[in-house]
């Protein structure tokens, strides 16, 4: 029964377990997939904290803290706005990781400057014990397809950055 | 490009827009499963404002305003917390209609009195324009099969009683 839990979830999930880490998800153009891949492996409540889905501006700024004059002036798919969401989700949750999505998926709302496919993903770390060592890197990146094609490479791009980042301790 | 979208969440969509109601989701088993879904649909940001996957204790109460007491004695998985969870996401956001899951999607997990495969669907709804006239109905239901296959399942279910409340003007 456990033959359709996605392999890089999973990978993540071993990660995070191995060291005690936990993490929270703030997704804009994944909707939801991020959280609901990250549970579809068994046991993930050890490390799963919270994922919100903040589809609305309003509910990026009711939940996450993202600041209006980002969203007005970068615009809501952008490297501020993406690196607000990830501090903001890590923030509210208390997690070791944080990390955010916010892109375009289409089929509709791209532009020259950021075509259907742009993503920008977040990933920001604090360590533990209050030590203060917190940081948070965004990366962009573009991809092709469908709605649910471009979905599905986002989340996968957003699991392979945060496993990356648990293995190397930083964002 | 528009053939992988699930036709349930494009129906409720239509729904929605139609009567220009809006919603917000709070996911625990689903785990972001209902808001992907629905967010599959081009220009579902319409009528989805957010969804809050409260999948710990804690996100549970920080972001729904659960009540401990609900938690400790009725359980996560159970009436009174799907309804809190439904009335809060839909307080919080200001929608016509909240929707909840909470369940036991497995494979671990289950009791005799609450097998694996159990869910709590609940629908809130307040009429417009600050009328007071707002309800809130919880279901509950079985499903059988692998984790992805009960969640599927029960995402699908929910799908089903919003739909079939959107039509009805009541939960």
């Amino acid at each position: 029964m456990t033959e359709d839990i996605p392999p890089i979830a999973e990978r993540v999930g071993d990660a995070l377990r191995d060291r005690e880490a936990t993490v929270a998800v703030a997704e804009s153009c994944t909707g939801g997939l991020i959280g609901s891949l990250l549970t579809d492996v068994p046991g993930s409540s050890d490390y799963f904290d919270r994922s919100l889905v903040t589809y609305s501006y309003d509910a990026k700024r009711e939940e996450l803290a993202v600041s209006r004059e980002s969203l007005d002036e970068a615009g809501a798919v952008s490297d501020p706005v993406a690196r607000q969401m990830a501090q903001g989700v890590r923030d509210r949750a208390g997690t070791t990781w944080g990390v955010s999505t916010t892109g375009i998926a289409g089929p509709s709302g791209g532009s020259d400057e950021k075509p259907v496919g742009t993503v920008f993903v977040g990933i920001a770390y604090a360590a533990p014990w209050g030590s203060g060592n917190s940081s948070t890197r965004v990366r962009r990146y573009e991809f092709d397809g469908s709605r649910t094609a471009i979905k599905r490479q986002i989340a996968e791009q957003a699991f392979e950055d945060l496993e990356a980042a648990v293995e190397r301790g930083a964002p």
